[in-house]
């Protein structure tokens, strides 16, 4: 009944999915499926349009603003007579006939959200309530990458998916936070009041290749320091945790998600918990023996710590992450190592 | 630094709000103000205008779409010089010159609310989008009608304005609980970003003459049923709590607000609580002695219990409710039994 518990919306589903057209009755099964990634240009994103079309067997469309993501990340597929790449801000609506919507786009790093807050929100709520009308349009099945940032400064440990999180309403933060809540619940209403097939995934920390330089991320932010000889910065007091997880790893869980027959909300992460202090010694070991870090002035609602259960993603999808931060590190060091133009003393 | 407990946003207030021109620099202390009240035609809306016109210095706008708003509570004015109707919904951009913005526009009652709901998160973020825009462009004073939905089903009693509350994302009433608090994310991210004068009431359970007769709220079901000589329904398990606030009190406390220097979000609401049996005692007691009750299933997601701190209202505003719950339920049955034309047995 009523209860601080969270009920996931399921037992209010009263429409059965859209029954595909025996035109397209195949298009969770084989080829050729129609994918559009908003959002394609990023970090993320382009990791993701190269899973997709090394299968083969995907026509991908990649819907993208150029805000933070660049053309740069996706050159390989340039001129590909399966891929296309559209300039689109997704608060104006798109139409393109698809099978399929990973909807990615939002910047994610608070120095770019927070550059306009209320074109984040916008971004959040016309892009998502677009990008749905599309899937509804089309018929198409669609998945939001949401984020750990709606649980807040979590009050409970790891988190779990029933968990309501302990956001601040009007916070700093509060643009990219509350602007994915409200996403999810416009997933959740055109689920209930269309049919539309939805897919939601929290995504927590991930890193790799491709993340911007200075983007002003912990994982990024260490790295670039460390290889340009600089101090790196641990926001007080460092003892704020924090998991991560590698890209090839994000981008399976994604791909398992969409696939799958799971609405979620399902976590997405990697449940490895480090100290900001751990990390800048994993950077230090791994990247540049020579590195130092000092200790600097925290932001606002900056969370104290994030460590997603991930039971659900592991029962449901079968899906676990696989690269370790160890691991990890040194291929986004070596990308970065070639983006900066920085010989790596340790190579 | 980081932490559990709210920042107000107050410390990341960087611009000044706008300086009044030479034109209209007396336009917060004398006459003749414009006012755009969204929402105007419902019930707190129109008790509002009642206020404002009886000044007698106003000149009153109301913008309303009347999905549950109606003319009949504006009737008094109607033809009025200093007042105005204006058939709109705030979904769509408005340009008037005014003032102050009372932006109540919201259907507010879970059976409306919950009607569309991907409708009633666009009343909430674009029409607030809107009310925004308008108060930037010509230099407006903007007042949000929040509420107590914004703290969920909390976990601390009674809700401070600091608290950031419980509220489930995707759940059947998230469109209203998560739309409100987008709404006031995007108010305080134009008053830093723009520095536009922004208000924000928290508004708790009201009541009073007016109020839809078949909207599903607890007092006007209670009221509608025991004058029609229907069996009163009390959601399971009646021990839940709910604190009512009488319409002039609700309407002092907003115009409090509106005129002081305070952003808030404050909570406006009467802190006195009543379980639903009790209610229903009282019902019986004051306005329909036959009356009975029973317990029937609640809806999911309904709050257990909600009660205002109302220390930052009677601090900053002066205001506290006047109005008992004993005083006013005679007074709202009385209207009740006039508009559904049944003579009372008690009178």
């Amino acid at each position: 009944m009523n209860g601080g518990t969270a009920t996931n919306g399921e037992g209010a589903v009263s429409k059965p999915p859209p029954t595909p057209s025996p035109l397209r009755s195949s298009k969770y099964t084989t080829a050729k499926m129609r994918i559009l990634i908003t959002g394609g240009a990023g970090f993320i994103g382009s990791h993701l349009v190269d899973r997709l079309m090394e299968e083969g067997t995907n026509e991908v469309i990649v819907a993208d603003n150029f805000f933070t993501g660049t053309k740069e990340n996706l050159k390989r597929w340039m001129g590909h007579p399966n891929f296309e790449l559209i300039r689109h801000d997704v608060t104006e609506p798109l139409l393109v006939e698809v099978d399929q919507i990973y909807h990615l786009a939002c910047p994610a790093s608070p120095i770019f959200y927070k550059h306009n807050p209320v074109k984040t929100i916008k971004t959040n709520v016309m892009g998502t309530l677009n990008m749905l009308g599309l899937a509804k349009r089309v018929g198409a099945r669609i998945l939001l990458t949401s984020t750990s940032e709606v649980y807040g400064d979590p009050l409970e440990h790891p988190q779990k998916e029933e968990y309501w999180g302990n956001v601040n309403p009007i916070g700093v933060r509060s643009c990219y936070d509350e602007g994915k809540r409200v996403a999810e619940t416009l997933m959740f209403d055109y689920h209930r009041q269309h049919g539309v097939e939805i897919r939601i995934a929290r995504i927590f920390n991930t890193y790799g290749p491709r993340m911007n330089i200075d983007d002003g991320r912990v994982v990024s932010n260490f790295i670039a320091q460390a290889l340009r000889g600089e101090v790196m910065t641990v926001q007080a007091p460092g003892t704020q945790t924090r998991s991560f997880c590698y890209v090839s790893d994000m981008v399976d869980g994604l791909m398992k998600l969409m696939r799958g027959e799971n609405t979620g909300p399902i976590n997405i992460g990697n449940p490895g918990e480090f100290t900001m202090l751990e990390l800048a010694e994993a950077v230090k070991e791994l990247i540049a023996p020579e590195a130092s870090y000092k200790i600097t002035e925290n932001t606002p609602d900056d969370p104290r710590q994030r460590k997603p259960d991930i039971t659900k993603a592991t029962k449901l999808l079968g899906w676990a992450p696989t690269v370790s931060l160890h691991q990890g590190l040194p291929l986004m060091a070596a990308d970065f190592a070639e983006r900066l133009g920085v010989e790596r003393k340790t190579d």
